[in-house]
């Protein structure tokens, strides 16, 4: 073991998303068009080997201008905690230098993320303050892959709702639950089983 | 806006931690033991003023050996995720160079924390693969403040322990609650409220 306890982490997304998304400000006005970027990341990232099967994007919530993106970084870098929504919610915070994605001067912001969140990333948009949670696949179609994702229930939405953040879901679905299948037709692992 | 997507986040906790808890690999034996250490991170962290009240940290399962700590980090560093727990899973799995805390050769670990966690850290743990979740202050501690904790219920737990998850709480919880009450009186923010 280490003679010191460690003090630093850092996490990196792989240098193909800048040429598979498009750069920061630019205005992806519909849910099935921000949909389709996070499939697409969600695709790249399992055909390229970087990481699990999810793709996750933050926009402005005014004019859907593009913050950050994300995608699932687990295996890759070694951290249970680096689903698709934590990477783009930790990269848009750090893109807009705020702890908060939803306070002046910083505007509202949503999340959009290719399946429905689980426990974990539930709870982290929750705290990031967005006001819009956008999802494509279902949980069912990632639990019949063997992922877990942990304890979410129709409660937790109502949670949610009930302090003003609006959820919709089953966006593109089937194209989004086409990637979850592809990962494990390539043989991706499914972590934490 | 910057020009191009960001790809890299880095964190880190306070130097003065090295001087509150022991090297990693102490044996710290009993559950009030890793506890008090959990708090007294807490404490210092609202004292010296480099984050919010909250402190935990992960130990091996069968003899109590130190891995890594963490201290909430969301002001400080500018991002929500960087609850206590979340820093001490991610600081645990560097240490280890593991995605998850318990899979062969990585042995079994568990999650000790100041105060019950949120809905995101409850998922946080519920990834990282500990096998035993030890907590402190109570959600309603926490909520006395302001702080929302997200949607746990006594649902999240049974599911957890169907999982084989070991949920202990209340250890210390007046000490740890007095952290809560500390950092209230010296006037600390409750972000996203």
């Amino acid at each position: 073991m280490a003679s010191e306890l460690p003090l630093r982490v850092a996490y990196r997304l792989p240098e193909w998303v800048r040429d598979v998304a498009p750069p920061p400000g630019t205005l992806v006005p519909s849910d099935e068009e921000r949909m389709r970027l996070t499939i697409r990341l969600a695709e790249e990232n399992v055909r390229r080997r970087t990481g699990g099967p999810f793709g996750a994007a933050v926009f402005r919530r005014s004019d859907g201008a593009l913050v950050a993106v994300g995608v699932n970084r687990v295996e890759t870098e070694r951290c249970s905690l680096l689903h698709g929504e934590v990477m783009a919610i930790a990269l848009a915070e750090r893109a807009l230098g705020a702890f908060t994605l939803d306070e002046p001067p910083i505007p509202p912001h949503e999340l959009v993320t290719s399946c429905e969140p689980c426990a974990m990333c539930l709870g982290a948009a929750f705290w990031s303050g967005v006001r819009r949670i956008v999802c494509g696949a279902q949980r069912e179609d990632a639990m019949a892959l063997g992922f877990d994702e942990g304890p979410v229930s129709e409660d937790s939405y109502a949670y949610l709702a009930a302090r003003g953040i609006e959820v919709v879901r089953g966006v593109l679905r089937e194209e989004a639950a086409a990637v979850l299948r592809l990962y494990r037709d390539l043989g991706g692992g499914i972590y934490n089983p």
